[in-house]
This record gives C-alpha cells, structure tokens and sequence, in this order.
C-alpha cells in the first residue's frame, strides 16, 4: 500500500459494486473520458467529479461537444414530492447548480403523476410538499429560478403528453416487466410519463433542447435504457436525440445502509433543527476501529465512514481539507470524535446559513411554478 | 304464429343473442322504460328508437332527468380513422344528429391516438381520413359543426391528459387483461385514453357537461362498465358522474356477416360509385327461398334479410312503408328482385344527394378541427 493508501483517488473511497458490469455489459463510460472535453467547453470540475462520486456517462460528451460548438445543452431532474429534502438530494441540486453556472439550462420535472398513482399521496399534499420543501430548498442552495423550468408532470401542456400517448405504442408489456417488476397500468403510466419528462424539452414547445443529460444514480440506468430506446423508435413520427445522462455513487446513510427519508436518522434533512442534526451526526457510523488505542496503531477506514462521506459530499469542498481529513485518520492521527466536531462545525455552520436563505426560498417557490387544479 | 309474425315488432326483427346475460347479468336497462321520459323531454322516438333497433340504455332516464330539469346533457362518440365511411357509422351518426336537434351538445372524438398506437397508421394519413372522410361524411349527414365538437385525442389540452395520467392509478392490469384480453401498454393507453374520452367533458375545461351518453353496441359494454368504475373510484381527486349509455343492434353485413370495411362487399361505402353500390346491393343476402314459387308459398324471411336490413336502418324512414315491406315479404307477395329495385331506388336518391353535400362538407371539415403538429 504506502503512499497508494494516502492519495484522494478518485475512484477509490467509494466503492461501486459491479464496475465492470455498468462499464462492460451495459456500456456506460467512465466520466475521466469527458474531462479534457470539459476543459474545453471552459468547465472547471466540481468536486463530484473531482472526486469520482460522478463516476460514468453515455453521451455526455456529445452534450459538450455541442455546448462548444454553442448549442443550447439542458440538464434535467425530477423528484417525487414525498418526505422532506436532505443530504442525499442535496448532491443532486450541487450538480444542476454547477450546471446552470456554466449555462445549462435547468428543467426540474416534479413527479406529482407518479406520487398520486403509484403512492397515493394526496394532490394538495404532493403540491405543498413539492414547493416548501423541494423547490425551496433548491432555490437555497443556488438555483436561480429565472433559469430554471419547475413543472409538475400533470400540468405540462398537450404536446407533452403526445409524447405520452404515443411512446405507449413503442415498449411492450415484456420490457415493462423487465424494467419494473410489474405490469400495471400505474408503472407503465409512470415509466412512459417518466420518458416523456426526459424527452419533451426537445420538442419546440419546450425550448427544442437537443442536448439534455439527467444525472442519475447507477441503479437509474435502465430507465435511461428504456428512454434512450424509445428516442430511436419515434424515428419518423417526432425526431428525438437520445439523452445523455451521467452517474453518480450514492452518499451512504448515516447508519450505513441506504439514504432513505423513510429512516430519519440514516440522513440529514436541510431543515433539522441544530441538536437533531447534530445527535445524528454524533452517532452516524464511522470507520473507526474498537478502541482509541487500536485506531492510533492501523488507523480508521475512511472509506466505509459515513461522516467522512458527509465531507466528501457536502461539507468540505476543498481538496486540501479533505484530503488532510483522510490522510490523518488513515494515520491514526484523528480519531473520530475529533473529527466529528470538526464535521459539526462545519455542517452548523451550512444549516443555520441554509435556513436563513431558505425562508426567503419559499416565498420565490410559490411563485415559479404552477401547481395543477387537481 | 298467425298475426303476431305480421306486426312490427321492435324486439322482434332483429335478433340479438343473450339477451338474458345483457339485462340480467349487466344489468343493462330495456330502453322501452324511458320512452315516457323521452316523451316529457319532447323528443319524438326516431325511427332507429320506434324500431327497437336501439334497444337498451344505463342511465339515460338521468340524462333525460337532467334535460327536464333543464341542464345542459351531451352525447359523445369517437372513432377511429381509418378506412372509409360506410352505413354501419351512419347509423350512430343518425343518433348524433337525432339528439342534437334535441338539445345534446355533440362530442366527436377522433381516435388517433389509438389509431397510431395500436394500428400503427401514419399520422397524415389519420388526420386526412378523419376530416375528409369521416368528419364530411357527419356534416354532410346532418351533423351540426357550429353545435359539435370535434377533436384529435392527440390535442385535447392539459386536464384531459391528467385525467388519463390519473385513471392509470385506478385501475389494475388484471381488469385491463379481462376486457382487453391483453396488458400491453399499448392497449391500456388506449383504454385509459377512451375513459378519459368519454368523462373528461365533464370538466369544466370542456364544458362541464355532467350529463352525457354514450350510444354503442353492445359488444362496447365492458368499456362503458370501465369507466363507469374509473368515475366512481375518482371520488375525492374529481368528482365524475357515471356516463350513461344506449346499445343498438348492429346493422348485419351485406353477406350476413358483422359490417366491415376490411371486406368491402360486406357494406355500402357512402362514397360507393352508383355501379358500385348498386352491384353491392343485389348481390347482398336475402331472406329469400330457394325458388320463386317456394317463396310466393311460404314467404320469405326478412329478419335475416341484409337488403330489409338496408330499408329499416337507413332507407325507410316512414312506418307505413318498412311495414308493408315487411308484411308483403312474409306473406310472398313481395320477391327479392322487386324488393332490391325498391331498395335501390331509394338508395341511389340517397347517395346522389349525398354526394352533393359531401363536396361541400370537405371544406367545412377542414375548418372545424385543428389537427395535432405530430
């Protein structure tokens, strides 16, 4: 190991299952590829990519070359407007707020179809939830608004959905069941809505945005499959690029499975009051060894830790602090109660900023968006 | 027999199988029960009505109801574009002119959609057969355009398309599999779609028609009970009344069989060349004997005469005349011979005069409906 062990390897402190898979069997490219292109099209990295927590890519290149060539390129995301905003979104909303600096324009699609039929959440609910929580938040952390196209999937005007309409024509019952597990009219609703989301914005109605990437999770790939397929099959009917998308690992919870509003304390919301914010950080899961003593002689395991991974993500965008973080408690140097304070400093400091920006947020979030009759 | 196979009876011409199963397992109404409701409406029975040819309803006494009270009531159709207007489709449009002197609002859903998703026709191709072919065809038959709506079900607008969006949730595969026989998401569009088709005018985006009937036959009912369960299971996102309906008889085919347009001896295009139409006619199937003598003995048998069929649905509206048809054929006083001619001597009035009004419907068809961009 030696030194090996010490360098900010970007595709080494988080591990990905199944590398290969992703890259050889379902093709996706590692993002390194695409970095001299974005150096060309005058993007410095952010530290997603800096970092590797964006890891891979279809097509992307094609969205940079355009954006050199100075197209018009777009970045689109959707939510389902359920539980309250955290950490794990956050990462999203740094991407899109990266994006948008260096001209991309944002389209955030809220799923407020697929929260009804596939969750039953109730209209007035998904609405108020999709504003307070989703779109304020975003807007405190960035996104201008003036920039940015937030529409709910149920209010998205008839060109949309003959898009909708007719991409029911182009999958069948089989690929659906492969995709989703099942064939009920609310999935197959909800994939092909979710299609339409993707490949709408290129339509003249919506701006004619040829070159759109939606970051996703790994695990998103195959409805990236599904839309990339059906952009080919509308061939003569509408003429629809396939979209690019890029991946990113997932910020494990705090207790070191999946990040999930279902556990309240596996994450962070943007709106916990400090000492509950704090008492999840404290007892989040770390890579520290048993005793103090053992972890001054091997040293923690950054990689598995679960705070460390807070500041890889969200709470320690310099290279160097980060990097001091990981090299000193490889060494044994810093134990993980230092470290945590060092963490709260930081993540006290974001919330209280972060709430302040977020009730002026609100008030802009009712008014960029409209919310659909019924 | 004796008197009884001489009187016009309006269950008795036509035979429809299973009566039984319609009225007692469906729960489909005799329409003979609203006839004194029909009558404190104003509305003298048409002939299709006086003949039995319509012969059942869900609901209608809460349409009539409603236009006693003096609230606005609809009725709505569709179909889909593709071959040619025949006399099968005349008869519903005779309906739809029927109720529209009468008061109803006419909606005219043109199922592209469909048309595209499931049968694959090309766009172009839908949008001119659907104008020139079928909307001309209604106006030349008497629709009333400036009274009429006419549309494309790939641009109906942003509420009718929620509510196909939201009708996904509210059914299951299992029921789409038992009407439709299978789950395709090509198949459930369409009937989330055809639903929508028939509730949405509630809205009041597109009227707020509460009250609106759907004439089918029925063989259509599993359609109708459909969304007759979509509207109940709305309670609380939309409040939607159950759509009432009317089945009819389906005029038999020319050779006996169901009316087609994939086989084009079996009916009488509107736009049938005189020749044409003429050979159509007098090579139809009769309820004629073997021999002339035979049939001056026993009589024949218009009940599965195809040309009586031609008189009672659309060439003889007056009761006296279809009568004595229908009397002097069972006694053996009128041959199938004479009896064509006399058919004939109607039908090619009809289609002369026709023709005449058609050319001028075209232009007007083009006028009323804005076809989609895709």
């Amino acid at each position: 190991m030696a030194e090996e062990g010490f360098r900010l390897d970007p595709w080494g402190h988080i591990e990905i299952k199944d590398y290969d898979r992703l890259y050889k069997v379902f093709g996706i490219r590692p993002f390194s590829e695409v970095l001299p292109l974005l150096k060309r099209a005058g993007m410095e990295p952010s530290h997603l990519i800096a970092r590797g927590i964006i890891f891979g890519h279809r097509d992307f290149d094609k969205v940079l070359e355009a954006k050199i060539r100075g197209e018009p390129v777009a970045v689109l995301t959707g939510f389902m407007p359920s539980g309250k905003f955290h950490f794990g979104h956050k990462m999203v909303v740094d991407q899109l707020v990266y994006l948008q600096r260096h001209g991309f324009k944002v389209h955030v699609v809220i799923a407020d179809a697929e929260a009804y039929i596939v969750r039953r959440i109730p209209r007035e609910e998904a609405v108020r939830i999709a504003v307070e929580e989703y779109i304020a938040n975003m807007i405190a952390l960035g996104l201008d608004p003036k920039d940015t196209v937030f529409y709910f999937q149920t209010n998205r005007g008839t060109a949309y959905y003959r898009l909708i309409q007719l991409f029911a024509g182009k999958v069948t019952a089989a690929e659906m069941e492969a995709i989703y597990g099942d064939v009920s009219p609310a999935k197959m609703m909800a994939a092909l809505t979710q299609a339409a989301d993707i490949l709408h914005v290129q339509l003249d109605e919506y701006g004619g945005y040829r070159w759109v990437v939606v970051p996703v999770g790994a695990d998103q790939d195959p409805h990236l499959r599904l839309t990339r397929d059906i952009a080919d099959r509308m061939k003569g009917v509408v003429e629809l690029e396939r979209p690019a998308s890029t991946y990113h690992k997932l910020q494990p919870g705090l207790d070191g499975k999946k990040m999930s509003s279902s556990r309240p304390d596996s994450t962070i919301f943007l709106t916990d009051p400090p000492g509950e914010a704090r008492r999840k950080l404290f007892k989040a899961l770390t890579g520290g060894r048993a005793t103090a003593e053992e972890q001054r002689k091997l040293g923690g395991v950054p990689e598995v830790c679960t705070v460390y991974h807070m500041d890889l993500y969200h709470l320690m965008p310099s290279e160097e602090e980060v990097g001091r973080v990981y090299r000193d408690c490889k060494s044994g140097r810093l134990l993980c109660g230092e470290c945590k304070l060092l963490a709260w400093s930081k993540l006290e400091r974001f919330l209280e900023d972060h709430r302040r920006k977020l009730e002026k947020a609100k008030d802009i979030a009712w008014r960029v968006v409209e919310a659909p009759r019924f």
